[in-house]
């Protein structure tokens, strides 16, 4: 009945997710970032600008009949975080910002997902420091605790200027360089190998390449990588960053597997700097992903060095069992006001009241899903449960 | 840069959205309203269905590259409802839901006003007496009186039923018959007037039309309505139903105006029974609507007496102050696993801790927005505030 990638959320789930929203913007909000509500539909340009390009295929657009201008439904959030971050920022001041709310995406997924993620993350603006990424890294990790609580996580690391690096290193035109950092993304060694070999890059930076496709795993390849690429300052800045964050995460995380990938380029077209994301074993795509996108704010007219995190909370929701935190009561029906004034007076005290109103006395026994019903007691409107004893303790 | 009637909600708009969203929610779950969550998009007869017709114009619409087919986006949660009603109905059990979330308009609002609703709603299925009006009057004026603490209210009563029992009384054709509708619909007294007399419609039933058209008012004009229209059964029931409602929310809420015009049509070819509007006296539209709208569910398969509320948070943020529930604390850069921990404990004790990046010791004065900086006093981390004392209770 609804079109494909799309669902409704019944109680269970949406009170799940409504949980978990609450979770995440509250830890948000005790570590200084404040949630901004970005519309769910702008000008095109806006949602499109830069290094955002790759989201044209996924956004939906329409016409706007009050401009006749072509509007976008987004289909991220992140590019409109930047664009606040500049229309707030008067100098160089550090800006935490938070968010949660659906995104769109045109393209069915051929996994048959969701085509409305719902997204929720934190962007750090103005701070270009692996502080930043530090302190963004840890709250990612943080969130996805509370979101699957007892599941054993892997961080996987990357940095995008390591390629970056390389590739600029080959002396390559730029419809080369394109394409090599294509392969890259990709993982197409063999294309690779092959690009460089029709343009004739020297052996020494074709073999540099080859190195970079063995360098994954525990932390010591950060020590290999450091002896390989001795001779790249910007390589050898990247590694140090890296293993800062490394060494601070294992301390403040110990249960945490990190493990790095040099080679890894996701969404180097938007990335400047590292890249995160956080695995769970028993789910092949990643929980959250972020990275650093320096100068993406440089399209609404102002560099902003860039960091944060997303996650989709949709995926977590199907383990995630609905919280019963308020004993329900049954009532009966009617107007009287002496009813009403209990009805009340319970739900001010952290009862969830339904009254019957299909009238007449509750029924016996209780109906599945009620903790108690109303009834009067020597001319008095009081509790009748069934186990545990009432009255609870409303939470 | 925004199309028109679109915009960002800044950090304290929106800590005052997401306070009242919560506010509202956990009111409807104490009522036993449980939220649940539709899609932003549907299939666009699913969003248009039978008399949610009117909504055609105000709805965007997109091509399905995944099946071709048109969809829309919600411009009104309440079709929705009942859709998702008739999809978990199994008799004719009473459920109660709640919602909230963006709805969209693609008409640009004459009035400058916003494209992007917030709405937040609560919808009752399966009652058809009047005891469900009253369920949801009553939960209508307690949600307002908390999005407006302190604002006097008013509450518009009006009820289709009479309006339209006296059109059939009239013998028009269906097409008359709508003009007719119409017209009342606006209070086109003269149109109307006109039409009757084209019609030959015979004076005792244009002269009820008249009496009709000044039936608004206090609660006497029930009285004069019952006197005037005894003849009418289908009118006096609703006046019995009218009465009943008011009299008890006169009872449970002394500090609201009540008064009723009986002319009221509004929205006549969605509803069925009574219709409720709340306003106060500094606005002019109504913050608060809704009404009884059996039947809608037919278009999904199932006949469902339905009744329900919605209204929009966003017009009632202008005057509300964000609320500062938790202490700002700035603390040092750095990663020390001391300071860490000092941070992480404050966190959990409800303190906001924002490191500052830019490194050195914090700032002399404390920056603004901050009510203490941690710092290091005899080897260990302490708060030094500015008034008042320190530890603040953390709320």
């Amino acid at each position: 009945m609804l079109p494909a990638g799309f669902e409704d959320m019944g109680p269970q789930q949406a009170a799940a997710l409504e949980g978990k929203r609450r979770e995440l913007l509250d830890l948000f909000a005790s570590w200084g970032y404040r949630q901004v509500i970005p519309p769910m539909l702008e000008h095109l340009e806006g949602l499109l600008t830069g290094s955002a390009i790759d989201l044209d295929l996924e956004t939906w657009k329409v016409l706007d009949q009050a401009s006749g201008r072509v509007l976008g439904f987004r289909s991220d959030m992140t590019p409109q975080m930047a664009r606040i971050d500049v229309q707030m920022a008067r100098g160089d001041e550090a800006r935490r910002l938070s968010y949660a709310g659906t995104v769109l995406r045109a393209r069915p997924d051929a996994l048959g997902g969701s085509r409305a993620p719902f997204q929720v993350g934190a962007e750090m603006f103005g701070v270009a420091s692996a502080d930043a990424d530090l302190e963004i890294l840890s709250l990612m990790v943080e969130s996805v605790q509370r979101c699957c609580p007892g599941t054993e996580l892997v961080l996987d690391l990357g940095h995008v200027a390591i390629s970056q690096c390389l590739a600029e290193a080959c002396g390559l035109g730029q419809q080369d360089r394109e394409e090599l950092l294509r392969f890259l993304e990709r993982k197409a060694w063999p294309d690779l190998r092959q690009l460089l070999q029709a343009n004739a890059v020297p052996a020494q930076q074709a073999e540099a390449f080859r190195a970079l496709s063995e360098l994954h795993g525990d932390h010591e390849i950060l020590d290999r990588a450091r002896q390989r690429f001795a001779s790249y300052p910007v390589i050898l800045r990247a590694l140090e960053e890296l293993d800062f964050v490394w060494q601070v995460l294992a301390q403040r995380y110990p249960q945490l597997s990190i493990r790095a990938d040099l080679a890894e380029m996701q969404g180097h077209r938007y990335h400047t700097g590292m890249l995160f994301a956080l695995f769970s074993p028993q789910q092949g795509a990643a929980i959250a992903r972020g990275g650093r996108y320096d100068g993406v704010g440089k399209a609404f007219g102002r560099y902003r060095p860039a960091t944060g995190f997303s996650l989709d909370l949709r995926p977590l929701l199907r383990d995630l069992t609905e919280e019963r935190n308020s004993p329900r009561v049954l009532a009966p029906g009617g107007s009287d006001p002496s009813l009403w004034q209990a009805i009340q007076d319970l739900r001010a005290q952290g009862y969830t009241v339904v009254q019957d109103l299909a009238g007449g006395a509750p029924a016996q026994p209780l109906p599945a899903g009620f903790d108690a019903c109303l009834v009067v007691e020597g001319g008095r409107w009081t509790l009748a449960g069934r186990e545990p004893e009432f009255p609870f303790s409303a939470s």
